[in-house]
């Protein structure tokens, strides 16, 4: 069993690891997020279980467990393919913690994950020398139980902000920025597809993002590197490139 | 060119894309931190130019850009290689700035960041459902003209911290932590030579940081998630895990 990071999107992306694990699975688990690109690369005689969890259809995660450590019993050569990396909020913890109590060997499988390889390919360097010293990822989705992430401290850290899954929150994740004392002005990036044709880009400032154009799942980036473009990119690409201007 | 980042050091977590620059590169410019498995992968037609920043021998970050820009005008296929993510710490940014400015044509290919993948590779979710919502990934080396972090907002945030290059300055960071409210008992883990077979991973509180036997470079994670140990690893590996107990 192989607990396996996707990537953001591109196929290219991939380690080489999970390009041959992926290649000899019998059997592989997916997540919603995980690209079209990469669910290509499934083995026709594999065995593809889509347990991705969307709007109408959720998926527990206690099932999604009970059902590795299922096929972990079974002795089949299992790919639990995440989106972007299984640590990154892609509960690998979860799954590895139950695989690890019922027995069943297991490894980990490092993925890019999409907090830095979204940033990267809008241009943005999610930290930069002179301008930010740190990058706190986070995710805006707020779970039962879930520990809360203090907003109005992290404003004041003075690093770089990625939020996953934050679209739905964003106008109140802005909003507990500024009370924490980051500028209005503060520029923001929004990356939608991130790595694939359909990537779309948006650049904001922190008041405009509770009213921004952007459609779920995104990459939200917060704080000065939001303004950079790093990128020489192909025609055909930048035409694809929006801008909030 | 490219800019490549070279992942944490197991050439099997290189990208499928990094792996195919790197076997059709003709200039390969390499970092001290790129793992040796990585690096025997350049191919041997290929010229290769080591601009590792080592003790007593520092390279100015205005000539590796000066020299990347050169190579550029001079139309070879050059691999920039950089361990870990190139927007991780790893200066891609100034680079990418450079060529830009330049004119010369560039991409940015991400690599597995050492921030997870280390903690990964000891068994550790960097976020946890339940445990930890965010994570901060963090340089602890200080330089002229670098924003500040605030550690002692970092301390309040509630999330995961991990600090790259931090090993010098340990004593410093644990304190102002502290300073900040995490307490002492805070889980601490310390990941040398990250997915190598030398990987050493040591466990400490925050409290014992300061004087942990603990070489550079090292990736140090902070928070309740370090206590954590998910893996089912090969005993020959287990039996290199260090523990501070």
């Amino acid at each position: 069993m192989a607990l396996v990071g996707a990537g953001p999107g591109d196929p290219d992306l991939l380690t080489l690891k999970a390009a041959r694990l992926l290649a000899s699975a019998e059997v592989v688990v997916h997540d919603a997020l995980v690209g079209d690109g990469v669910l290509a690369l499934i083995p026709e005689s594999a065995e593809r279980i889509d347990v991705g969890k969307r709007p109408g259809r959720p998926t527990l995660q206690e099932m999604i467990s009970a059902l590795l450590v299922e096929l972990g019993h079974q002795g089949k050569r299992v790919v639990r393919l995440k989106g972007g990396d299984p640590f990154v909020f892609g509960r690998g913890g979860e799954e590895a913690e139950a695989l690890a109590a019922a027995g069943v060997p297991f490894e980990i499988v490092p993925g890019i994950t999409s907090s830095v390889a979204a940033p990267a390919a809008a241009g943005i360097p999610v930290t930069h020398r002179g301008v930010s010293a740190a990058v706190t990822v986070v995710t805006g989705h707020r779970r039962a139980g879930e520990p809360d992430v203090d907003w109005r401290s992290l404003a004041k850290v003075g690093g770089t902000i990625v939020v996953l899954m934050g679209v739905s929150q964003r106008a109140s994740i802005a909003g507990e920025l500024m009370a924490g004392g980051l500028a209005a002005t503060t520029p923001v990036a929004t990356i939608e597809s991130a790595t694939t044709e359909a990537q779309v880009v948006g650049r904001w400032t922190l008041a405009e993002l509770a009213a921004a154009d952007v459609h779920s799942p995104a990459v939200i980036v917060i704080g000065a590197v939001a303004a950079f473009e790093f990128t020489s990119v192909p025609s055909s690409l930048s035409a694809l490139i929006a801008t909030a201007d």
